[in-house]
């Protein structure tokens, strides 16, 4: 697979290192061995056989190449995976291995173990991004810059409160992720603990369970949820809207970057951005690779809100469909933070390049302001009319809105120039710009 | 539009009902007449001026058509309301309405009170749902039936660890969905309340913004949220979720009314099911309306997902993609529900049924606790061997598989014929079962 | 629903008026006459009978409502549609009506009429789109401006090639739906065209199909293809394709009409784009349908992508979930096509907003030819590095980049000062642009 | 990435094999070269200049690490991709390397030749398909089985319609794959071939697309299509119906494979299906692995349809987020196909248990033929309420349909016994079952 080349640079280096597939066979056995040590905590597995399990199994050199074949037989891989380990105990300890356990519990159990290191990475860099956020805000609280709708100048705003709303996304998004559950998997064959040996302790299913989860480090479900994928719905889902939060970061940056705006830029790095044929230009490359992440993050979890419905106790496909999605979701995810965290914390702002296109319009965007100072004198619809008549004549002329309209017939002696002046003037028409800053920096800090 | 012959039939009359074209309007009102109301009680209009507007237009007959042909040279609902209710009002007042405000704020608030009363509606289903599945649970948790993997039978299981399954689903969606705000939005032209009239007022836009979101029982976000739509994608994906749980239960109970399955068949109802050529034929119409309706929610929600990123001030489509998926998918799941409800309410189990299937292989789903029943004897590997040789013989001959383990010459006198047919009674053979009913209904119970 | 003041407006007016609720009962009947007529002709039926169905249901005033109510019981619109109009016909006749037919064959045959004719305007739509295009890339196939990758300023290019690239894509989509064939669904209740009344007929059923095609304007399919949802997937997915085309125009045009930029500008008209608060701004509320409208789109088709598989002879509830988005696909794509139509017509271009953009690097767009021509003298890499070097000295200096360069010192002497303006010069350097234009138009006509 | 155990099996072995990093790699300069003959063919390149560019890069050993960390600072592979290519050139023919041509050139090329063979390989595999279900259809031309509607029981049909169905919808899917056009990318820059050297050159740009083209047997496109998406969407869908149509195929035999139905089987093989714990069961873990495919070709296909609008002349993430999606569809609908391909040659088929199966329900099934054939005796309304009352009865108790039938009251002496058996048997009422598979095999072949 070209995956390196066109897959793995949208992905978190660290990740992919941490999530490799000797990954998933560790987690895979941290699984088993956690089952066999609480088996043998409640006297089912005679005394002193987790440990001779650890010690024959733990340094052992799975064959990733027979595993992965192992899969397209038996369809997931703990088969093969329980096949190697069997073949590598001695005799009388291959049945207490895997005991009263089913290929599920084992890949969903180790699926979680890698999605909890992934998830504690994505929380570290969602707080180095709302550090970032926070700090940049404050800077910027009184830069003054014209807001956009429709992708239109609007009115005055502040790159504090630009920054502000880029933050309170991400960190929507990781107080999501937070409070998601990472369940261990412990149901057995259909679910219900059967194959349990001896008598009385079909009793112990879920009390296994909860130790399992205990031991690893992972929630407790309510039930084995092999066919309840609620769990999985929550956890793809909160790392898609993080996805969202770090893509209209991304989108924003990459349009605040357009030569014509040139208000920020990304962090120069070292060959970061150039062309392969336009020695001039500079892309804004963290941007393309966080928006390339989130979109495809976006497909995967579409898979996922398809596959939430399984049926009976086995998910036939669906199931299947999940692993690859939610992994790479989260990879994919935590690329996209790196970068994230890396605009934030070294932006370029370019405040002159703000105020020079404040006045782009030749301040016209103050029509507003203009109008509900004239509306008392002219009457609301002519106020509007003489406003927008205005502002369009100054766009044509080249000349600034504050001169055309102190020149205009019919305001002329009727409102007094230098209101007119300060009517036109962005800096004093950034409404609760700062507050908000405050009240933002206060919920931010409040977690 | 066909839509009433072929979507309106998968949502709830009621919330049809509730949510048309004069019911956006009566929302959209609400917030107009709340912001004015709180900006009186901030001294921001004159005494009295929010009781007059409410009475020019609490009962004003706006007109749908012209909203409608308005939205399409507006881009959205609020530019042709806000100008046929300032048609309506007399002079002195036109300035009083919409003060501060913004389209989006109109729109965005008025979709969220819809919403407010659809989401109640939905945990009032939810809550029927996990009454109905705790009832149900109970009765069947001691029926037996044949848990099936991959859609193979594999060992037994109870119906009333699958009612549970069923109920848990729904329950923690039902608790993800009461956990969504929906917030208030009210932030102004570029989102920082510019354009209150007045020294000083500047600051008074989020304590505006508090108050309209009390008066109207919304949520008051942080900050107003016109690009920020975390609180979109939290709401769109906790209602996929629960589309998915109902999904879940329909998927299963299509699967089970198979006519060669028969565990389960829809509650009858006058009609419900018919075939239009086929007198002998009950369709599982309930679980097709809740399958239709749940994909279509997960259409809707990729939406959600890919416009989760919007461009600075405004969304460039990206907003005015999300309307029409987020009312349609609160109106499908609210229809999957009235369907799960009535099914969870009303199922007709059959017992014998499953107690019949589960006899259909000849007893080989109990290979399992065969297996190990001979592996002390036998060794690990012969005992499997031996337990798959005889399910296979059994299934060919039609004949059971106690009687086919008792006479097979490797067990012979090695395992008694007693202990041989307790391993292949399925009753003996539920696990935690019981339990697992216990602990759910203790969670059910719990919240 | 507030479907009309959040959903319609994306869609074609034209549009929805076919489509009403109506127009489908019209459709199932059309097929239900052509089924009886083509019995008829094969002797299936006793003479006269086709036309005794056409006298007593074609003015037939079907209750919508009752049908409605119907769908929710039935599963589909067929089951209450025959009833109703079985009810219409005397006792004799009610035996020849839906003869040998299945609710599937009704609902699908019908929905391919009613798309029957919104291709047919589809197609003139885009064909519109092409020849305004080919008018507008012609007028401007010398009118050069910069192009921009990444949203970055790159080298020039011309607005002719601009218009040329959406006017292909949506002429490729045209092509694309042109070759996308509405199979008639005629199959009986198992799709073998069981219970065709009388000996020796069984082996009419697809001459009946094929008959039934003919006389619908439909296409006759091998096979019914109850459960083979190939053909809903190819139409869904052109459909798809030419909201894909659209949504590119739009974007671009939005991008090109951004304040910054002002080099085009949607078509005026009268209340187009206003804003609820702001007078001085004309929002690019077009592109915003568009965009909204493809946006949806692309929701709609996922369920049909995921609908593709559909179980046996019938799907349960796959089939259900594809009404509404392949219905609600086809009047989006509508209203988009309208609007994307008339911004090919009547953009305003703005040649000198272009050529002023061009400018706004101080030349530093043109660092490649310049890299270019210093290359032979100076060697690629000091090129390189001397062009963007000089590129970054203009930016900062607001000086013209011809001008620095001629002044930087390692080039002094080496390169023609005159060679040097004219590498500068982007009029200079557009490449095959005007080639393009030629092949495009030839292609474009050449259908 | 533990992709090589969660991912790669659902994937074809040999798609891995030869999409791996170094066969992108030598498809850039499969690209890099077929531009340099182009060139000098035109004069546009010394004499002997793409020989000695192909001497020297041929068999040069690209560094894939350095390669793959590139991306991350460049944005894509063709950037560290020329470094390395030109440091591994003499400097005399460096300038001369990727002369003309921008990253997207390269990197679109490249990702059509590494599909190119892939569509090759997937046509052969549907080919495959279309021969071992020609094959199977025949045999089973007179195999009766139930067709089920809504899964349920409904008429009688044959298991040859079954499998042309199935084939059917591959073929369509291959036809339409066939159809798709691989189009060259090269377009320079902004897509409009500036920057190749020399006067009147500029002409040379679309001359040299459509040689490339030719060179490396790949479609010419009428015009550069960076940002016109159109073949990449008719690609990726394309794709995405022949993972639907394989989906489909699996469904249907999941769903008969059902222990309860035993109607097929897949294939026999060494290990598969086999379970962790359970000995005496036989996943259908083709079945599981075609779903879990298709799924994710779903998903990815969703991303490709949401980034079919690009921002003028390049994606800014976009682009970038076709890539993985692209090749990954590709190499999971091979791995899908390869499993259809061995399901369709080696399905095991079960006659009797769909003999069986049509006695479920006691013959029931047959009561739309009799309904119609008591119709002329009774009336239609009471014809069905005896049809369906009968099946009731016989299914409650058990007892054959043609028995029930023959003892009803009302029926007694008005309809002949040997008519009424011959209604319920259901080898007498396939339809046109047998027409269906010869026309089938017809348009099969006729390709």
């Amino acid at each position: 697979m070209p995956a390196a080349l066109i897959q793995h640079p949208f992905m978190s280096a660290d990740g992919l290192a941490a999530c490799h597939g000797q990954a998933m066979v560790k987690a895979m056995l941290a699984f088993e061995l956690a089952l066999a040590e609480a088996q043998e905590a409640e006297a089912a597995l005679p005394a002193g056989t987790s440990q001779r399990l650890r010690e024959r199994l733990a340094g052992h050199p799975f064959d990733l190449d027979a595993l992965a074949a192992g899969v397209a037989s038996g369809g997931n891989v703990a088969i093969p995976f329980v096949k190697q380990a069997r073949a590598a105990l001695p005799d009388e300890l291959k049945r207490y291995f895997h005991q009263g356990a089913t290929s599920q519990d084992v890949v969903d159990s180790a699926l979680m173990l890698l999605l909890k290191s992934r998830l504690a990475r994505l929380d570290a860099l969602l707080v180095r991004c709302r550090v970032a956020g926070i700090a940049l805000m404050q800077v910027h609280d009184q830069t003054v810059m014209v807001g956009r709708t429709l992708m239109q100048q609007a009115l005055p705003t502040t790159f504090g409160v630009r920054v502000a709303q880029w933050t309170l996304g991400l960190e929507q998004a990781r107080r999501r992720l937070a409070g998601v559950a990472l369940p261990v998997q412990f149901g057995g064959a259909v679910g219900v603990h059967s194959g349990l040996d001896g008598p009385g302790w079909d009793d112990l299913g879920l009390t296994l369970m909860d130790s399992i989860a205990e031991r690893l480090g992972l929630a407790a479900p309510v039930l084995p949820w092999h066919t309840d994928r609620q769990p999985i719905h929550a956890l793809g889902t909160a790392l898609d809207a993080a996805a969202g939060a770090a893509e209209k970061l991304a989108l924003d940056v990459a349009l605040l970057t357009q030569t014509e705006f040139g208000e920020v830029a990304e962090p120069a790095g070292e060959g970061m951005g150039e062309s392969s044929s336009m020695p001039h230009k500079r892309n804004p490359v963290r941007c393309a690779l966080i928006r390339g992440a989130a979109r495809q993050v976006h497909g995967h979890t579409t898979v996922l809100l398809n596959a939430a419905a399984q049926p009976l106790e086995r998910g036939l496909g669906e199931w299947h469909a999940e692993w690859s999605p939610l992994i790479d979701s989260a990879l994919l995810l935590e690329g996209a933070l790196e970068q994230a965290a890396v605009l934030l914390e070294g932006l370029e702002v370019n405040a002159e390049a703000m105020q020079r296109n404040l006045a782009v319009t030749g301040g016209a965007i103050m029509a507003e302001p203009v109008a509900k100072l004239l509306a008392p004198a002219l009457g609301q619809d002519a106020a509007k009319r003489i406003a927008a008549e205005a502002a369009e004549t100054a766009r044509r002329e080249g000349r600034g809105y504050a001169e055309v309209l102190a020149e205009h017939a019919e305001i002329s002696g009727k409102v007094a120039a230098d209101e007119l002046a300060r009517a036109c003037d962005p800096r004093l028409y950034i409404g609760s710009s700062q507050q908000q800053v405050k009240r933002a920096v206060s919920w931010l800090e409040g977690s």
